[in-house]
């Protein structure tokens, strides 16, 4: 990870991109590299296997999602790991597993 | 990684929680997750120093994107980690330094 | 449509809403009820009859991404039904009737 | 808009698209357009006027994001105008001018 995190910040640095990185720049650009992950199941009517070739974009979108969230994390200064590990027990907590178990999610979430 | 990795598959695992892991929901959730990060943003006219509190929120959401990219490509059985180093050898070449330099992306990129 | 649009001024200018209304911040407020829209589908497994009370919600999130669809179009000063007829025109060119029938769009369209 | 409602069932009734269009695909089409939309504003430092080819563009995204939006509610049963008649009532209510004037959206949302 923060091998990754060193990459990416030398990358912008030699190409001067840092001043475009800014907290908001990067929220949207995490939103965007999602809608072109989803983009790979619109218009599907069932879950099929995906195929190599699907699988190989997907792989790239994936990857840019997770460029820009490890860049984001970077400027606003947020330890991605530790902040996960807090929302997966915050998570543990907020849908006990005798409740959830099987449950839809969303009946309980709302 | 594969700490958190393993983290969630238990916690989906738990709740019987897994069947409604399919790689299209997951790209949904990683969508919505991400909306909700750059919602924090939203009607911003220039850029301000984050809140204390909103620098809270904005460390749960980031965690709930990273929490569906990892579950995703757990699913479809993609190394994060190495997809995300071919992209930034990959973004090398397709971004020449000098080239690049300074330039805005957008006019770079088209 | 006048009508709306007309309505939406108005609210906006009681308000002194105006200067948020940047074509930026609108496209951002678009995705984001978009966003909100899809997440009544969200962890769903196949299609089923949506309820009453799930109706209710989809239709006040339709409406918020049609309010900020409308508000952007006039900051912008697009004809939203002009553009949208041409694009209907557009699009009977780029998917003739007799190669996309019955074609799922993705492959028509790749 | 009757017109454009039934332009749209004519162009998918011809090529037969009408079983792809179920509301949660017209869902995610709906974001993935609204996102093909703000990346017109991809990173942006300053809102800067827009160029003649950045508002073609930006015409033709807000017209697809419209006439999903539009094929949505013809689908579900959602009487567009009507809802955002609505919402627009209960927005007025929800934020009294008194209060809201000049105020950032936000603060007053939260």
């Amino acid at each position: 990870m923060e091998e990754i995190q060193r990459k990416l910040k030398k990358f912008s640095d030699e190409r001067e991109w840092e001043r475009f990185h800014t907290p908001r720049n990067l929220a949207e650009s995490i939103v965007l590299e999602a809608s072109e992950l989803l983009e790979h199941f619109q218009w599907q009517l069932k879950d099929k296997k995906l195929t190599r070739k699907q699988l190989e974009g997907i792989k790239e979108e994936a990857a840019d999602v997770f460029i820009y969230l490890v860049e984001f994390c970077r400027i606003v200064n947020i330890d991605l790991i530790a902040a996960t590990e807090a929302k997966i027990a915050k998570n543990a907590k907020r849908y006990p597993i005798s409740k959830a178990r099987g449950n839809a999610k969303k009946a309980v979430k709302r």
